[in-house]
């Protein structure tokens, strides 16, 4: 693989291979985009990597990313900030910011507790979530965490906590994807559309 | 989408959707990767990308890419340097490498004349490679540019120019992949291989 003795390729190559989803042809595709860019363009996106890293911190409050210390959501008062939709991931937040229904504020977990992988519940926001709850107004607390183990024991363990403080906890329906197709369902989420049926 | 008012992640998206192949959820799943790396992983991506975009440039003899005067097979005097494989870009030359079949030299285009997409022959490297041709022994010119109308015409405008040179030109075998399933192969390339037909 003489090709490959460019150091100064490898190294991206490299830096590339170790992202998500990308392979090591996907890897070399973007090397030699990178190569393809001009100086400046270059410049640019090496940039954007160390200011989107160095600028970039949690929101004091519901721990989302912002590079303000509040996130524009906790920041806008329209918002009902008695409502709080717990999520794992940032990216969970975008998700149901999307829909463009949701008028409530997030609080971002940063994962979710799963001791297999060493992710206990004190790796998680927990704490500033309880003592957020325990120093303003909350009416209503939706667990979105994911519809997994992981994402369902957090978001039990979560509703233990929240209980006591006198706060309804409610957590995401589950069902059958709206377009979806009930022949292609699995069996588990069918049972829960059953079981979950609502008066029409 | 008042997740996406975080300017500098929002940047780095941007970087990241314009590279090929990745789509807006890639980018920011890859935004996210690079805002979970530590400081110095940060500094190394970016380092990476400005490394490659600084060292990298054309092996003065093939124009395949170098961080040095020559690229390692010109400067490897265990190559056959009168046999010189003809490639449109430096991964056509990795891939015919990765072969560990083929012992000559490169030439680099980097690029096909293609006039839809204002790429002409003076846009590529053939006026290195005649001049190359016309300096060096070369005992036989094989052209590799892809299997396309773009390639195909490259191939023959180069061909045209080098055997008045006296220079012997082939051309890579069309045929059927190795592996690959008659009944899918296309109509063309199955028309190509009955007339490439060798006795067995």
């Amino acid at each position: 693989m003489a090709q490959y003795n460019v150091a100064p390729l490898e190294k991206l190559v490299e830096q590339f291979e170790r992202m998500p989803g990308i392979g090591h042809k996907s890897a070399q595709r973007l090397a030699y985009y990178v190569l393809n860019l001009s100086q400046p363009q270059a410049r640019e996106l090496a940039d954007a990597v160390i200011e989107a890293h160095t600028k970039i911190r949690y929101c004091s409050r519901c721990c989302n990313l912002t590079d303000r210390e509040l996130c524009p959501v906790c920041a806008n008062p329209a918002r009902d900030h008695e409502l709080i939709c717990v999520v794992e991931t940032p990216r969970d937040a975008a998700a149901v910011e999307n829909t463009r229904e949701y008028k409530g504020v997030y609080h971002v977990l940063h994962g979710s507790i799963s001791p297999l992988n060493g992710v206990g519940p004190d790796d998680l926001t927990i704490k500033q979530l309880l003592s957020r709850i325990g120093s303003a107004e909350a009416r209503e607390v939706i667990m979105a965490t994911n519809p997994t183990v992981e994402g369902d024991a957090t978001a039990l363990y979560i509703s233990k906590l929240l209980k006591p403080m006198g706060v309804k906890v409610t957590r995401l329906a589950y069902g059958i994807p709206v377009g979806g197709d009930l022949e292609y369902a699995d069996e588990y989420t069918l049972a829960k559309a059953l079981e979950g049926r609502n008066e029409i």
